[in-house]
């Protein structure tokens, strides 16, 4: 898809709304229950305040259109850590809800919210989504793999039935690079896409053991003994194999081919390697060896998982999971076109006709020329925030959507077909690379839909 | 696998010889028939002398320790510059067999030779070679990708019969860069391997269509009024789909984790994209146009195909194949191990413990460290040969095995197992990327075979 005309948002969603009441196809997706006007100001609450939903409490607590004004969270550390983000600021303590695991429930009944983010662990994400849902909330799902088809479904038929909207919260998908590649893909200056590469390429293993204290590179525990995201996470290298992390590459791939919205993915092969990052670490650290007792443990999760993805519009991706081995952090992309290529790994480009034949051109001159209107306009407020900033811009987004209450432009189709790749990749690696199918989560829909997602600056 | 201390090249010869003698399984693969003394001088012979050939002819005749004895070749024009080859250095003319495509058949009858070449269109290769073996002489034959998995065991089965060798004869696994980086693994430096990437991404829209006169860049001609490759080779692009030329990324790769040599590939899975890259060079060139004949072709070969391999030994292996559209030449080499990876693509390299942290360094000062023996002692001799001095290197190893009447480092084994990547591919990309098993071309040997390649710096 290529546009030189940018339209506005707001005329673009309302063309969208209207070429979708003609559609031929499952015209008429949900009962829209929980439809509400537009808010000058949200009232949020937080699933999880670990150190991701950390991250956004103290993003939000910066804004004025909205109010952080409860908090759902079981680990007394994370929520003294949160509490101060308040006591900084001089603002009201939100509500605590701490009461076991499924507080959060007694949250959605008490609470007078408006929006609920979730940054828990991978396990509680649908099932949270889902009772957010149920309960009319606009809901924000921080990203990952999902274990089974079963919960994807699970997910867009609770959308379905409520109205109730969710937004998937790749980051990623805002990083400036990203969005400036999405600007010369939608100005046509690759052609037509053929290949895209993409992928999670970050040595964890100092995230995924650690000493019970500190988050990073300080021991080998993990589990009970482990602390943040090495309490939980870690658990699923030792028992799964497959692309358990594919949102931070294939969310930013998706909006370069347009997948749910006149394109969608066909099918899959996946391939792992062995495992043997995860044990020599803990054998080969100061705070480990041979004798530790996590020595014994049998991590399943190949070290380097491959992934091809062939589309409805045959263009083809490799996603990359490379999390346990020593390596510099790569997203490893690639776009490639009829007229030419970016290449992340070599900060490079090269484009039919402009550059020297046959020969790469530095990337950050055309990143530069065709850095997104939503970054030239804020780039000083992003200053600071998350990862080089695109968390700003992934907040703004989710709060400036909850506050009109609109489909947000990563919705419960896309949280359903990116989180749908982990179980898809686990079953074929376990079936010795045989290709399996994408579920067709819109129902067909994906013919009609158009990509939302930052035609302007508005957020 | 890794070796501090690379072995004497003989002594290895003869050591594998004695372990293979002990082999448990298929202890007898051939009669021998043809077995030889080593020779001091080789008389040789070339099937097809085009470009490619042109190129070795004009290395062989460079030596002291080779003759060029007779060429059969159907080309007019082609005939016509080898002997011009010949008259620059006052040579004596080689017999011409010039009656028919099959008149290689009677120069095999009548010459008094030791060995032959084979560059000829990839359609002879197998014929010719089996023809060669036959015939009891030493088989040198080009890089291509197979029809079928039925004439890779043709060939390994003539080889079992009459005991010729077959000399693969893939130039890349000779690349300064590559040989330093198989320098860098057998000396540990990377660790155990896990995730390798290679493959052939050079844009050959210039070579697939020319005017019919000159070889590269000069018009949209293919088939009966092309030039060079462009008479054959364009044809593969109208009719197959799949990864048609492999070898040139996957014999390096081949070589660092010694597949059929205690290795071997257990399975693969294609995808391909569609085909734009080919009808738009043609339509879009300023001698073709949307109303040239040859813009009406419908090309089968998807712009850009992308194998995955899984190994017997757990390692995974991305394979491209990209020759239609417009971007810089680059094989793609990815060679990541449990202590650090090298990327070709940005020229770089990361070792655990030796790099900065989290960071990659040029690969340059690496390379140079790990110069393989080979090209520090022959660097002087390989200035001026083909692709950057490799193609000396190879011709060479041919001759030096030829003389000898050795197992190839590339042997048939070797080559049935890399070019069955181009049928199973096809078969993989025909049936929605179903994986496709490798038959064990060695018939169990691999588990005792040993990597004989480039161990010291003889040749």
């Amino acid at each position: 898809m290529s546009s030189k005309n940018p339209i506005n948002r707001r005329e673009f969603i309302q063309k969208t709304s209207l070429a979708s009441a003609g559609l031929v196809v499952s015209s008429t997706p949900s009962k829209k229950k929980f439809s509400r006007k537009p808010l000058s100001s949200l009232r949020l609450a937080f699933f999880g305040t670990g150190m991701r939903g950390q991250g956004h409490v103290d993003l939000a607590l910066r804004r004025d259109d909205c109010e952080v004004v409860a908090i759902a969270e079981v680990d007394a550390e994370m929520i003294k850590r949160t509490k101060n983000l308040f006591s900084k600021r001089n603002l009201k303590l939100p509500t605590i809800y701490d009461q076991g695991e499924r507080d959060y429930l007694r949250l959605l009944e008490k609470e007078d919210i408006d929006a609920v983010i979730i940054a828990t662990p991978w396990r509680w994400h649908t099932e949270m989504a889902v009772a957010v849902m149920n309960a009319g909330k606009y809901c924000g799902v921080e990203v990952c793999g999902a274990f089974s088809l079963e919960e994807c479904w699970q997910m867009v038929d609770t959308h379905e039935r409520t109205g109730s909207h969710l937004f998937f919260l790749e980051n990623v998908c805002y990083r400036r690079d990203v969005m400036a590649i999405l600007n010369m893909v939608r100005q046509d200056l690759f052609g037509e896409l053929m290949h895209l590469e993409c992928g999670y390429q970050h040595d964890l293993r100092g995230v995924k053991f650690n000493d019970g204290q500190s988050p990073y590179d300080s021991g080998v525990e993990f589990g009970e003994k482990g602390f943040s995201e090495a309490k939980w996470r870690t658990w699923h290298s030792v028992h799964r194999n497959g692309d358990l992390y594919p949102t931070h590459g294939i969310g930013p791939v998706a909006q370069y081919i347009n997948i749910n919205r006149g394109n969608r993915f066909l099918y899959l092969t996946s391939m792992a390697t062995k495992s043997r990052g995860l044990h020599n670490y803990i054998v080969d650290h100061e705070k480990g060896g041979a004798n530790h007792p996590n020595a014994s443990v049998e991590f399943k999760l190949g070290d380097k998982v491959t992934t091809m993805i062939k589309t409805v519009n045959e263009e083809t991706i490799v996603i990359h999971h490379d999390t346990n081995l020593p390596r510099p952090y790569s997203l490893g992309f690639r776009v490639q076109g009829t007229k030419g290529l970016w290449m992340a790994v070599n900060n490079s480009i090269y484009i039919e006709g402009q550059s020297p034949s046959h020969q790469w051109e530095a990337a950050a001159p055309f990143l530069e020329k065709y850095d997104h209107p939503l970054w030239k306009k804020y780039e000083q407020k992003a200053v600071g925030a998350g990862h080089g900033g695109m968390d700003f811009f992934l907040l703004n987004s989710f709060i400036e959507s909850a506050k009109q209450n609109i489909e947000a432009p990563f919705d419960v189709y896309d949280a359903a077909t990116w989180m749908a790749i982990t179980p898809l990749s686990e079953q074929s690696i376990s079936m010795g690379g045989q290709a399996m199918a994408f579920p067709d989560f819109t129902r067909g829909r994906w013919m009609k839909r158009k990509n939302s997602f930052a035609w302007d600056d508005s957020f």
